[in-house]
């Protein structure tokens, strides 16, 4: 097992990366207030792994609330979110019971929300499921729901007390969201780690094959990655925001074609490859450039074309994003591959023909 | 007028206080990231200030957007906090973009949770238009909605920007409203200064006859109360559940009977009459002392006893009361008059003596 830190001072937190940590409640036991917590997963990560993480809660002598929603990102809204406070309260948790969020981005960024607002705020532990969510969202403490005209508009920043990461768990992962996972894996080495790049180029096959010495290390490198933006810049006033590369224009495109369509990280690979045209664009990186991030997406199985949506759409879409500044639209680009910046230099129309180039037309 | 400062740090932020200042926008100027504001009030403080309110700031070249709520406490729940939000995104509301809470409590905590959520977190100001949130709500940062089984059970603390009271708007607050404020500012004197208690036991007509002079300094005197009890302790660890003198009680009334039907301040004087009562039984007080404070509410024109509605169901509204600790209801009693305490002494048969011994049998 790994250990690494989000070193956010009085709010530090640690990361437990390894086999078979969800079995292994002594990890948890010392960050929680009361011997209770409520659990919240969905039906799809309840019959694979609820069962061995609760057994190892109640032999440990904890109380265990379950609440089992939906599964799917077209759930992420104030419906669901009030079927957890709901169960909270019929559970009687208190401000000092822990919520546990079981499952993937969807449950961790609506489940960490949930405790961000329940009896204005209750401790919180992310127990990621998903590649996603092992190397993205379960680390600093971005949480929230869907509007129906804005992807993640609704929501907090409320840090979890510990992120527990069992690698087990990525055996039963469907292909398609290991792949998804992997778009957010292959950002880090883009905006900032070059190395890390060039590792995925050579190893992307055996990664999408599961080898768990690489997935392990992929994860790992990730997270670091992740834990030293967060604490840079916890409240996105800048570096943050570079994490969202492709982020704009993949909202849109989750937003416009209807929440769950589209996986996240599938519409994030596209939403790069329209920030890296662009970057082209504006003289940036070369066609060479461009073409070197295709062919990792590609190797990876992701999309790197968008779906059939006009660009006034996206614009209209992406009007709504949360870095947006005086109606002036900032986007996440690349001054060079492994150097990403936040320019809000590029006009409509350039924004459009890089949305064009990188969609089918409507 | 009078300016006193929260001290938070770097989140410290004033409160002015004095006639007029809701035309002053030259106060809240400086305290603006971007030249918009929304401003949430609802439809019965919108046709007594909106306009002037709104005028001084258009003329300082602020594009202001109104978003406009039924009145009521039965209005400050989900719903209604998506009419915020869809306003927000309609308006193209940023960020950056300030929101104004202008009203009582009920638009206060509603429009601060807004603040709190919309785009994980905007700027917020709050302009109190009720005596009970110049003196308690507006100050603290404590935001929040109601659930159909508790109130207040979901929110956040978000502290504003700055307070900007202006006590000519007490001019058109009904009587019942004025009373019910009173109720607050009673409150601090009971729990933590004596002076205070002694000065409105003296002065209490005269404030109930709207004497500004008075008022104002009834108001400033709550501020400095409030803003010292939440600097010193701003998550309500501690010292700050004192200001829920009487609230755990009240808000038992409030959602028994239906949100909307007992103002706050009439459910926490009643609720503080049990609580006065229970700390009598336990020996810390004597009934010398509880009538003293039951003369100062009835002369402040203040329910005393309350509602038709069993034991039983105080109870278990009780139960989802927020600072109920292990299963153990936690109560701010009174070891003296001016000397609150919390207290998890109380057995729920001498709960239950006391709330009856302060309303009416079911």
């Amino acid at each position: 097992m790994e250990t690494l830190t989000v070193a956010l001072g009085k709010r530090a937190y640690p990361i437990f990366i390894g086999q078979g940590v969800l079995q292994r409640s002594e990890l948890l036991l010392p960050y929680l207030r009361q011997p209770k917590v409520a659990i919240v997963t969905n039906t799809t990560v309840a019959p694979l792994c609820l069962r061995r993480f609760v057994d190892s809660l109640s032999t440990a002598g904890i109380d265990v609330a379950e609440i089992i929603l939906p599964d799917g990102e077209q759930f992420k809204n104030w419906q669901t979110l009030n079927t957890i406070f709901d169960a909270l309260l019929k559970r009687r948790c208190e401000r000092s019971t822990t919520l546990i969020a079981l499952g993937g981005g969807v449950v961790g960024d609506m489940t960490g929300f949930a405790a961000a607002c329940y009896q204005r705020g209750m401790p919180f532990i992310q127990v990621p499921t998903t590649l996603l969510s092992q190397v993205d969202s379960s680390i600093g403490g971005k949480t929230a729901i869907n509007h129906p005209s804005g992807k993640n508009m609704i929501g907090a920043f409320y840090q979890p007390t510990l992120v527990l990461t069992d690698t087990d768990v990525l055996d039963t992962l469907p292909d398609r969201e290991l792949r998804a996972g992997l778009a957010e894996v292959i950002k880090y080495g883009l905006i900032r780690d070059l190395p890390f790049l060039e590792w995925l180029e050579t190893h992307i096959e055996r990664l999408l094959g599961r080898e768990p010495q690489l997935l392990e290390y992929a994860i790992r490198r990730s997270c670091e990655n992740k834990a030293e933006v967060v604490v840079a810049d916890e409240h996105e006033n800048g570096e943050r925001a570079l994490l969202n590369i492709g982020h704009t224009f993949g909202h849109a495109i989750e937003t416009g074609m209807g929440y769950g369509e589209w996986l996240h990280g599938e519409a994030v690979a596209v939403g790069t490859m329209m920030a890296a045209e662009l970057s082209r664009q504006l003289g940036w990186i070369s066609a060479n450039d461009v073409g070197r991030v295709e062919a990792l997406f590609t190797r990876a199985g992701l999309p790197v074309v968008g779906p059939r949506m006009a660009a006034d759409r996206y614009l209209e879409l992406m009007q709504h994003d949360k870095k947006v500044q005086g109606g002036k639209m900032r986007l996440v680009l690349l001054k060079e591959i492994a150097g990403a910046v936040v320019s809000d230099i590029a006009t409509p129309l350039e924004i459009t023909r890089a949305i064009e180039a990188r969609s089918i037309h409507a």
